[in-house]
């Protein structure tokens, strides 16, 4: 007889973003008249870029013909993508085979299948605070013992604090998965060189894999910060790195990522491109290829206009951050991130506690936010915002809390 | 240090299509005049309908819109494509609720991702011949032993043969999961309700999971046959059902399917609704939704127009059906399927075995073809035409085997 897979009932109830919008529509149902401003999810709002839509338009209309109709693709993606792709990392110095690179339907879903191509056992390393999709994945995988008050047993919580910068120091116990998010989601804190050396080298030294969440590199802007953990020299032996189109041209929706596995990668016992090769048949037995629309569509990302189009998609979004950080600091509410990154990390006033604060500013200025500790344990007193926003409502939001929150 | 899952080590190497690939490749190099005509691949070959191609046109300039553009969808799915799938089942005069139906990204990541709710120790049986991605998912995560020159070590094999009519008696030791697909790939055999019945008892009997995989339903027309495994009473208790819009409307390179999880199902030592539920949360944790492009146009083939070219595309096929298997009649080559089926399983002449007919084929009709060995054990001395083809590679491949065969 069939039995449920029992790691489920470890997981803690999705608990963040169904209480936010719990209170959100309670708030709303009490003050109908009221318009609440949402900078709390990171959803993209600006439309996809001419280059791409005239990219879209072009694919229908080939499958709409016999001739140029396409059928099943490779499961790994097309070859023009991922060697436009190789082009894209040249760019910042880092020299990759397209047959390393695996095109996926976004970064979420190869974030928490990656996991099963390593051993049961393996002892998975999380920032804290976290996007929550990795320790869920980790749970669900029976990667994990039982949830407490700080955490999940058997997973490595390492702290991102304002002391040291939001990136964490080395794990205290022996990690077997680290993930690594850069810029961080939540804090849009961007790790140094330095930094993600100091990592490279412990999993190098343990036979440790760094899972390398790049999904808003695109954000970067500085010369000096890396935007993929292959700059640093030697990850290439340690690190896989997913990325995403949904933040660097806005396919939320489109559903389009990718997924590097180097050839030199290796574990423990692992011969030269096995693993390479074992995530090549999990993908080719348990995927079917990103659409051929998606991927047409963000080849054309790489296209001239694609690019400069690009560009100016994220510099919207990063100006959002700019009016946002300024805000808050008129107002003396300390925030980090949004320079490199499109998520301000701001620490609630007074120390209040995140979600005593999440309703104030619900309550007085109309705006819904991300509550800090949704995030992890060393999220408590912050909150996050987003600079998703359409720049009308992060203006309007930014006002009524100049104008409204009583500090 | 971390390892590698060593269950990929037990993974025979995928040997179909990489070898039919490997002859007809060498074939072509020693005889560069010859066109090879695939029959092999299962893969559409006509355009998409002009309903679905007008539907991803508005969709395309909706996103190059601010007021319309879309960004994050629901992980399980449009609510409006939910319920046209609700609707659709009605026609079989099935029942179900939107939320019991998870739109996915094709069927086959879902016939793998389904087992991680279920135990990790649940004993899966498959049909024999059987779809290699059912096997090759259950090995990785754990559910088999080694590989032995009959399949995998505790792996039931459910064997199919002309004997039984291609559909399988029931396991002779208790199976926790069970993989059924009607119309079956490759047989082409469908189901009757009876015998989907045998199953269905089975299962509630020894709180066994059936999964259902119907990705050919829609190429059944003999009103007779089930087109839903619902259509069989107690089916929601016992069975979760995975479809496509490959198949039925030329989706291969789309990406588009559904998954059907009955608040109903149940079981051991499960409440109700709870298998359901964490179908969702595994999900909503490990998946981001089907590209919103794929799911506007998915809910284009149940439109008016898109109903009416659906139909045509399938009848399209289902003729190409009808000309391999006269041809084949005409040469005195048995072969069954392809009336409610799109698939052709045919007895090789005089018994020879599968890939010694497979080159005698190419080089003397120059038609390419799958070897029945390829499914299994009871593929043997069988080969699979698959009705996806032209009009005009069905009919020339056809003359082919009729004027250069030497039977």
């Amino acid at each position: 007889m069939a039995r449920i897979n029992e790691n489920f009932k470890k997981l803690k109830e999705g608990y963040l973003f169904p209480e936010i919008h719990r209170r959100s529509v309670h708030f709303q149902k009490e003050n109908p008249e009221v318009e609440l401003i949402k900078l709390g999810i990171g959803d993209t709002t600006r439309p996809l870029s001419p280059a791409v839509v005239r990219k879209m338009h072009e694919t229908a209309d080939e499958m709409a013909d016999e001739h140029t109709y396409k059928g099943y693709g490779a499961e790994q993606g097309l070859q023009e993508l991922r060697e436009a792709l190789t082009a894209h990392y040249k760019d910042y110095g880092v020299n990759l085979d397209p047959d390393e690179i695996f095109i996926s339907d976004g970064a979420k879903s190869d974030l928490a299948n990656i996991q099963s191509i390593f051993s049961g056992d393996a002892v998975v390393a999380v920032q804290d605070p976290v996007y929550p999709a990795y320790v869920d994945s980790t749970v669900i995988s029976g990667r994990s013992g039982s949830s407490t008050d700080n955490g999940y047993e058997g997973i490595i919580y390492m702290d991102c604090t304002e002391a040291n910068g939001f990136f964490p120091a080395l794990p205290d116990k022996k990690a077997d998965i680290i993930y690594l998010c850069s810029p961080n989601n939540p804090t849009g804190a961007v790790a140094t060189h330095d930094q993600l050396k100091s990592f490279v080298d412990y999993a190098r030294q343990n036979k440790s894999v760094i899972i390398f969440d790049a999904a808003y590199a695109g954000f970067i802007s500085d010369p000096g910060l890396p935007r993929s953990i292959y700059e640093v020299e030697g990850a290439k032996e340690c690190a896989v790195e997913i990325n995403s189109f949904s933040k660097l041209a806005g396919f939320t929706g489109v559903r389009l990522g990718w997924t590097i596995v180097p050839d030199s990668l290796r574990v423990e016992g692992s011969a030269n491109g096995e693993v390479r090769a074992m995530w090549n048949r999990r993908q080719t037995t348990m995927f079917n290829g990103a659409s051929t629309l998606a991927q047409l569509a963000g080849l054309a990302v790489f296209s001239e206009s694609g690019k400069k189009e690009t560009k100016e998609l994220i510099d919207y979004y990063m100006k959002n951050a700019g009016i946002i950080k300024e805000g808050l600091s008129a107002l003396g509410i300390e925030a980090s991130g949004g320079e490199n990154a499109p998520y301000i990390w701001a620490k609630t006033p007074g120390g209040m506690d995140s979600w005593k604060f999440f309703d104030k500013l619900m309550n007085e200025a109309h705006v819904v936010v991300t509550p800090g500790v949704g995030f992890g344990k060393n999220g408590e007193g912050h909150f996050r915002l987003s600079a998703f926003g359409k720049r009308e409502d992060i203006q309007q939001a930014m006002d009524n809390i100049r104008n409204n929150l009583k500090i």
